[in-house]
């Protein structure tokens, strides 16, 4: 016998590659292209003023920045739980709602950590078929539905992003409110790390169903992604059964630095929107641009776009576009491997993208 | 049926009590009355230089802080895992190598978030009980001796602090060595959050046990608790398991400003020993004190003492350091409820407790 007998081995996520060339146009991890609010400054220098403050424990419950969530959100603070980036809100939330031993479902096509985490805490998951036109099929959630996909099953859970990853197709609230409905008695996560890009939150669904939690991250739409914060709103219940197992996972798990500077950027909410109006009209624009090129795409309500050409293939056009130093993101998975996942990035980048195919295109014959 | 019972219903553990009243002498956590390097100003300097940076994702790898502390333990790189304060190095550690449904084993008085973790994780395990000073029998963890506590048992894996907390016995590197070496065949976590007041760290048999993991924090000896900086050092088998567990949990749990500080903060060796020097000298001198009010306790090679009274209850002695604005910690638990753990603070702050306990005594005739 060895000592590795005893170790839990698990295939773990890969996430998108960091590359260190600081000329290279990124557009692989949905990162913001712009910087986070300037009030970051002030935060800076409130950390500066009062160093001697690191040397004791940062308040366990993060006040600050949930109090801060809470008045944007128009909540209590105590439907708020905050945590290290919407992957560490969601792994936890894997852990206490999803580990009754009945099997989730989530669709086949959509962050590819759901699969990780369910294989981490060896959770049983069925993944449901997204339509071929990458939508989400509201009545495969639905017990009573003749498509529903936890037929003869014991489901003890759903989840599934909205707007979904990485096809950017947003799903109505009217779609999201009836499976809720249609499932009060287990837990429905809602991960909306994409939902500021124009689709609709389900938030407004909160004060109706308590078994309904949502998850959201700063990574993306405030321009945070380095400074790990994600959060997740629900109702005091899930709340508290949330916080029961992170407190007994970890006390601490948001430092000084992180409470101090997401309160400045929560608290700046005019430019949280210059942000994401920036982005929305540069993805409408890009959009735009990819069709004349020949490409299709679902239409993303998110930032990025994932695209696929008819006469080139998206392998090829990811290496191209790689060799003339811009990186996108490329999965070689069964159904979404002819796509590209581009993030939106500024005007100035994407219509360097946008010359960078025409050029590749021209090259294949393929204008 | 309702959605709460898919839920993980744990009791979380109890961190000390966190006071806002800027006026109590704090010495219930163990933080460092000290304050973090002055070098931590140069590394905000540098966040508020580039805070263009935190749009992006952090270096999933925290290589600058790994980097520092391999160097200075003189170790590979490949040999350091970072984690959010060294609770979560533990909470992954529980998860990777103690979940193989193997019971494990640790001293009945110890760091209370062990049976926590065990208990969120459902992992079997037995509380070994100390002797009756308090101090670790090796042969409890030893397979072929007579008192050895996993008799019978399928045992998986062995976790004890050294430093022992809250009693703050250290056991000799001798013992730890012949633990170790008698346990082959199962993962061996030393947990050394106290090892740098004095006492002798385990690192010096890694190169001749893979299956030994010591895990270490800055929130003592490098007074950055507010910083959430915890690591563990270990063979190279153990600590790419770790990862692979970590990168299925989330990628990015170390954000930028962690990094940075946390790198600052490990160059500057000289600061670190000063503020150790300094901690061991107050305790030393306060362990006289306590002895001249006819206080006990066990030896301690940490930032506290666990003290009993002969004459006075700990209860009561607690309650009125905290009447006089002395907040200490006190556990009301089997076998440990007659003593205070008292963080050793600055000198001043030490000698106002030594003033604060005579009052009482005196009140108490007790002297």
């Amino acid at each position: 016998m060895s000592w590795e007998e005893n170790v839990r081995t698990v295939t773990p996520y890969t996430a998108g590659e960091q590359p260190k060339d600081p000329g290279i146009i990124k557009l692989n991890t949905n990162e913001c292209p712009y910087p986070p609010t300037p009030k970051i400054q002030e935060a800076l220098k409130e950390l500066e003023d009062t160093t001697d403050r690191l040397r004791l424990y940062p308040d366990m419950n993060a006040t600050r920045l949930v109090n801060a969530l809470a008045d944007i959100y128009g909540v209590d603070p105590a439907q708020i739980y905050v945590g290290v980036g919407s992957d560490d809100v969601l792994s936890m939330s894997f852990l206490t709602f999803f580990t009754s031993g009945k099997r989730i479902l989530f669709p086949d096509i959509t962050y590819s950590f759901y699969d990780v985490w369910a294989e981490l805490y060896r959770i049983p998951y069925t993944m449901v078929p997204l339509r071929d036109d990458f939508s989400i099929d509201p009545e495969n959630y639905i017990p009573d539905s003749a498509s529903y996909a936890g037929k003869n099953e014991n489901i003890g859970g759903l989840i599934f992003p909205n707007p979904n990853a990485p096809t950017g197709v947003a799903l109505p609230l009217a779609d999201i409110e009836r499976i809720v409905k249609a499932n009060p008695d287990i837990p429905v996560i809602v991960d909306e790390a994409y939902v500021d890009f124009g689709s609709e939150s389900a938030r407004t669904l909160l004060p109706k169903y308590e078994n309904l939690l949502i998850i959201q991250t700063f990574s993306k739409s405030r321009a945070l992604a380095g400074l790990r914060i994600g959060f997740a709103i629900g109702s005091k219940k899930m709340i508290s059964y949330l916080n029961d197992v992170k407190f007994s996972f970890n006390s601490y798990t948001m430092n000084l630095p992180a409470i101090v500077m997401a309160e400045a950027a929560v608290k700046d909410d005019a430019y949280f929107h210059s942000l994401t109006d920036r982005i929305i009209e540069t993805r409408e624009a890009f959009k735009k641009d990819l069709s004349a090129l020949g490409f299709t795409y679902p239409d993303s309500m998110t930032n990025f776009v994932f695209a696929s050409h008819p006469k080139v293939h998206a392998k090829e056009l990811f290496a191209e576009l790689r060799a003339k130093g811009i990186l996108v993101r490329y999965f070689d998975k069964p159904r979404i491997n002819e796509y590209l996942r581009i993030t939106v990035g500024t005007r100035e980048q994407m219509q360097k993208v946008v010359s960078a195919l025409r050029e590749i295109l021209t090259e294949h014959h393929a204008l």
